[in-house]
């Protein structure tokens, strides 16, 4: 962060001399550190004194520490407590279960609970496809993770990822309607994982995948989609790939190419950049290298994980070599989803004309935004203090309000394309500052939603089985007979 | 049902030809057949036609068509169409999921989810612990069932549960402000059952099992109690126990009788009877005969299971034999948790004088209420259409919110039997037909949650490890210092 933030939001309450120049002191002191004073409430005033809460924002921790430090230092000043607001806004966690049904008369308890409810339970037991009419499965999803990879902060385990899955949870309800219930669990063993949410699924009408590390993600959403007969999605994946895509559609608007002629660098091929790749193959680029740390991948890279074998196969048609700054000449479009500082200036200056620049690497990105802006025509940022911020808060409330309403079984790759779209779409004019709608644009999650619903609806039996992996593996002729042979 | 109840009410909207008699002569078709009806609601009316909704309380789904078909049968009436009041409640479900905290600003999305998130996750992390302030760990509950032994009907698997699971979730939250979760698990192995709800815990301050047959319900929350650091409470076990022995406190209040001069006869050696006789031997009784269908257990008994062996050892202290008739003569108090109609009018007749009688059998008791009136003293049942209806309704809610006030790290005799003391002192008079306050008496919840967190805090190492089962297997001197030795 560079820039005092909302996250490292401290409210000191300060005792202060009830002086004519007690408010502009504080301030002043406050400024003096490079804190940004949000706001400044009376709390009590006496003759000689006053109590007054400072909000304000700080750079991080230790800032927020020198801030009140600077308080602490005036004349007459004293600092009594210092609540952290970001922390306040988490206690007692972010989310809570109400009932929709009234339980205050007798006769309501005899419906809603016994004796009425043993009928239902007998119709859901007759025809378990009732479930999703008679029960909270139509509309309910599970945020499942194991905490192996929460935000960027590694492997820091279930419990500590609980404050990220509520958000998602609230974000869930807040952007789609969705309820979605937090499921962190206490392993990180893949068969186990495997099995618990498939003995979990009977309460779920979607599952959501979130901050479980690679390639362990991998298998565990090939594998639930293969024994589950509801949607299972990772949103680290296909929520990223959908919010680039539809991005990446509008700043090829904004240039004037046509994805066809476009040579692109894809740099990580982690979660995200794999699921970025998978969905881009079949719009069938001019070209599309894939780079990580040990350079750019090509089939006859010596030490290749298996794993990145179909991306060996799959792109790199003048089979490059060398590491990323070999692979950045000319190119058109760079996808980061990476590392911070990766990306030099030369190696902007040397891409093509009209180039465009995703530098996603949160919280620090590939390149300074800034930097790159003086030789690319757009650039984006996974951060909400610049301009197009990729977002998967764009995507994946939308998807699963689709999936949920079209009753959808399985999840496909025209529906994620399709949501793409969407959230390009909703941008009607896009420029090199505004080519993804803003997270608050209560059209975006209602525009994906009907987009994927369409898809989901038009070929009900499409979305079983073939996932995007599968089908790229396959060789996309193979796979269009796959999905024939599947209808 | 001998009566018609809520749990077959039905609405169904009809057309009539509108005649000053039309009301009259629908009422009465509805009773002719033993209907009740409860609303009548004119929707339309024209010049020689109404439209009516005629909402009324059936016996069973075939007496709902007998009403219908005796409105039906009318002249110059049409039935257009019938709603299952019952199915309505709960149409889509009967809980959701709602953010506690704003999300409408930049700000709030910065400090609830990304990027202000991560230290909050960072927090806990260090400081595992933290959980319990800064998620929803500390007011929520898993519902977990397998979906095995739901309500009486049996073995209906894990979407069939749900109604159940979400109703009790729904009674959480309304009766003492529990957020409860149904975790419905599509396995009926213990060990995959046992490890699957270890994996969940970090999300939750408390397990509530429900619905799960025996014995698998006694190990799996046996070995659940030694792996987790929360409480873990068999509902059909312990929440039926503990509203059992309050009732009990006051039935004998009612009648004069001491426990210690008391035989009583348990009915029954499922999750519910093993429960109730484990809670009640502390307590000692002048004697306890346990029945269950092959009779009197003693511990010569041929073929006995394991399971049944304490149950032999520290009951019955006259070694009685035979069946549940020849157990009956003399007793004080007849608890059935068994099937209906196990009990005759002479068993009953033959008890002690003042005999107090619990037929708690669903939906049918042991004995006709009525019938065990004639001779006994208090008579209480599992029904809503009685007096003093057994209902764990009074139980569960208080149990957890003090378990979760106290931030319990288990569960212990000591503070079922508080709670049993509890529910029964809401009564502050108790009289035959009044011995348990009205599930509605919004003073029970918070007199459990208080009686509960008091025992919690005052002993707060007593309640790991020793649960009621291993403190009665070792023998109460042997647990007794156990505990000692766990302090």
């Amino acid at each position: 962060m560079t820039v005092p933030g909302p996250g490292y939001a401290i409210t000191a309450r300060v005792e202060a001399p009830a002086s004519a120049t007690a408010a502009g002191d504080l301030a002043v002191a406050v400024g003096r550190v490079g804190g940004v004073m949000t706001a400044f409430d009376v709390v009590e005033s006496r003759t000689d004194s006053i109590i007054v809460d400072i909000s304000c924002n700080a750079l991080s921790e230790d800032h927020t520490h020198e801030i009140t430090d600077a308080l602490d230092a005036l004349d007459g000043v004293r600092v009594r407590n210092v609540s952290d607001r970001t922390f306040l806004v988490h206690l007692g966690g972010k989310i809570e279960v109400n009932a929709k049904v009234g339980l205050r008369t007798r006769e309501d308890l005899s419906r809603a609970y016994t004796p009425g409810v043993a009928r239902v339970c007998q119709a859901i037991a007759r025809r378990p496809e009732d479930a999703r009419s008679l029960t909270i499965k139509r509309n309910t999803v599970a945020v499942v993770t194991d905490g192996s990879a929460v935000l960027g902060l590694g492997n820091l385990g279930a419990a500590a990822a609980m404050p990220v899955m509520e958000g998602k949870a609230a974000l869930f309800k807040r952007f789609a309607g969705v309820d979605a219930w937090p499921v962190c669990l206490d392993t990180q063993d893949t068969e186990e994982i495997i099995s618990i949410v498939r003995a979990l699924a009977p309460v779920y009408g979607g599952i959501n995948l979130e901050d479980i590390a690679a390639p362990r993600c991998f298998e565990i959403e090939e594998r639930l989609r293969e024994l589950l007969d509801i949607p299972v999605f990772h949103d680290d994946q296909h929520g990223t790939a959908v919010v680039v895509l539809g991005a990446l559609r509008n700043a090829l608007r904004v240039v004037g190419k046509e994805m066809n002629d476009c040579r692109i660098v894809v740099c990580g091929v982690g979660a995200a950049g794999s699921a970025i790749i998978r969905l881009l193959l079949p719009l069938a680029p001019a070209d599309l290298l894939a780079v990580d740390v040990d350079g750019i991948i090509h089939p006859d890279r010596p030490g290749l994980h298996p794993s990145l074998h179909w991306v060996a196969e799959q792109t790199n048609h003048e089979n490059r070599t060398g590491d990323l700054h070999d692979a950045m000449p000319g190119v058109d479009v760079f996808i980061g989803v990476s590392a911070p500082d990766l990306l030099t200036e030369d190696d902007v200056a040397g891409m093509a004309e009209k180039a465009v620049v995703f530098a996603l690497a949160n919280p620090d990105p590939e390149i300074d935004p800034a930097v790159a802006q003086r030789h690319a025509a757009v650039v984006a940022t996974g951060r909400s203090d610049y301009p197009n911020q990729i977002n998967n808060v764009l995507a994946f409330p939308g998807i699963f309000r689709g999936l949920l309403d079209a009753h959808a079984r399985g999840i496909s790759d025209d529906m994620l394309l399709a949501a793409a779209a969407a959230i390009a779409d909703v941008v009607a004019e896009p420029n090199p500052l505004f080519i993804v709608p803003s997270v608050f644009d209560a059209t975006v999650a209602t525009a994906v939603a009907g987009a994927v619903r369409k898809v989901a609806e038009q070929h009900p039996g499409d979305e079983r089985g073939v996932s995007v992996g599968d089908a790229l593996a396959l060789g996309a002729e193979t796979a269009k007979a796959a999905e024939g042979a599947d209808e």
